[in-house]
């Protein structure tokens, strides 16, 4: 049975797969050598591949990489990885040198997206796209059947689509961004600075943080949301009201079949995924409206490598 | 040498068009006669058809007709045209039969997508976005060099981008939408609830409407601004504002490679497609920002013919 390798690069992990049909057949996850720069990292996937082809005796048809960074697709660089201190590095060359196979590299939630696409949530559908909250929000699209690259393999930052003139700064520069409301960053930063403002604002942040402002993150404001916080509340509210905002301008702009949201920060608070969802669709246009459905993602943390697997194995295979 | 016909029906013209080349060599324009209803226009359309091929020997390729209205693209139906009260019309069928020519139909936005992707400002690229400001707002998109349809052939509503969570009350009911603020009916709006707040607020307005507010028009408000009205201008800086906003959204979202923007509200103020462009550029983010260019349209009031004869010939030529 024909198989592919799937590795997906982020910040803190990365994960390698060996996948057939769709299916993770097995799995490694260990710690991103960040310090070691592309050639280490390089060499931390090299290592996962061969362990994975060990117990097999046909090859496999190729190695699929997703990472946290922009991609040329073209030339296969890795043009800024902004938590990784990359520049224009020619990571995919690279690798398929180290493990002499037919490599594919692109953006971490592109592949993410193909993983919704061909095996998840967003299976069956020529219109899809995705958008996932993490610490930052990034998001895919598959337009007629395809991947929406754009035309220089950058498409799909909804993140960075703004919903308001006057909004929030975002990291990009510009105000107003998704981002700057719902990305896990921005949601930490929020909370400080209201804890800031009035330290009795939420007690119960307070108490989680022992005191510490500064070390107020999004999983603290998402359990104080759980346990009925106000403040962490109210910040919820703020990130549906700005997440429904700006799926709506993406579905009125693809006009998709299916939208897929997923992430740990939308995941991480109550009742956050179901909002952004009825808030997206009472805000769109009617005729884009008709069929559509807007759907959690189903592969989780898996989206990424079975999407990087699959990639390699739709582009050879 | 083959040829092919396009029609543009919008709410107050038709146009129909004999094009070769994407070059227009017999153009014919007259009132759409809203009041006979689909049947009367479509023997409108078939009029002019029967006049552009009387001194031809070779038939046309076919017949593509772009109309002020959603279409659903399988079935060939319009279904809203909402000044010219049409529901679940089979128009394209319609003018087949009538004229015994292949017919395709599409949105007229679409159309000049198309005709401008082909034989305009946008030709030459395979990602491209359009946006056009007229009474409205629309657009379209050019995707790995296919035209971006969606899911149920309305994607490219770009005119309801939201830019602000509680910007003014859009026509489709949603708060903060770029139409909201730029569109030629939002135009006159807002210079109407201006001068009803305050006569004052601009005697040149005042004058212009002959001191009917209620016939105040975004005509009157760009002719204003030409001649340096306060107000006029206040109001040409915030569809600049909410302008660049939308389009830097949808840049972000689709990587083009060009932005083409056109339409006579746009073009009826001083500066404004250039403070638009510049506002865009300087919004977006810098990778996608990487060889983009933002330009006019060039093919004026022709965009939408030529674009649907442009259309029929890719279908059927």
């Amino acid at each position: 049975m024909k198989w592919s390798i799937g590795a997906d690069i982020g910040y803190t992990n990365i994960r390698v797969v060996r996948v057939a049909n769709g299916v993770v057949t097995q799995a490694l996850n260990f710690p991103t050598d960040v310090k070691s720069g592309p050639s280490g990292i390089a060499r931390q996937v090299f290592s996962a591949v061969s362990k994975l082809r060990e117990d097999e005796e046909r090859p496999p048809e190729g190695l699929g990489v997703g990472i946290a960074g922009q991609c040329d697709i073209r030339s296969g660089v890795v043009k800024s990885g902004p938590n990784l201190w990359w520049n224009d590095e020619p990571f995919e060359g690279t690798l398929a040198d180290m493990t002499g196979l037919s490599t594919v590299l692109r953006n971490d939630v592109v592949m993410a997206t193909m993983g919704e696409w061909k095996h998840g949530a967003g299976s069956g559908s020529d219109n899809v796209a995705t958008l996932f909250v993490g610490t930052g929000i990034g998001g895919g699209a598959v337009v007629d059947g395809r991947l929406l690259d754009g035309a220089t393999g950058c498409a799909g930052h909804f993140g960075h689509v703004s919903v308001d003139l006057d909004g929030p700064v975002c990291t990009c520069g510009r105000k107003g961004c998704v981002e700057a409301y719902a990305g896990g960053w921005a949601v930490a930063r929020r909370a400080q600075e209201a804890l800031t403002r009035d330290m009795r604002s939420s007690e119960l942040l307070h108490a989680l943080s022992k005191g510490g402002v500064d070390t107020v993150d999004c999983r603290m404001v998402a359990e104080a949301a759980h346990r009925g916080d106000r403040l962490a509340l109210e910040i919820r509210d703020e990130m549906a009201r700005a997440l429904s905002s700006a799926v709506a301008s993406v579905i009125n702009s693809l006009n998709p079949e299916k939208v897929v949201l997923g992430g740990t920060v939308l995941n991480g608070f109550p009742a956050l995924r179901e909002m952004v969802a009825e808030g997206a669709l009472r805000a769109c246009l009617k005729p884009v409206r008709k069929g559509l459905s807007i759907v959690p993602s189903s592969l989780g943390d898996l989206a990424g490598s079975i999407g990087a697997a699959t990639m390699v194995m739709e582009k050879l295979g």
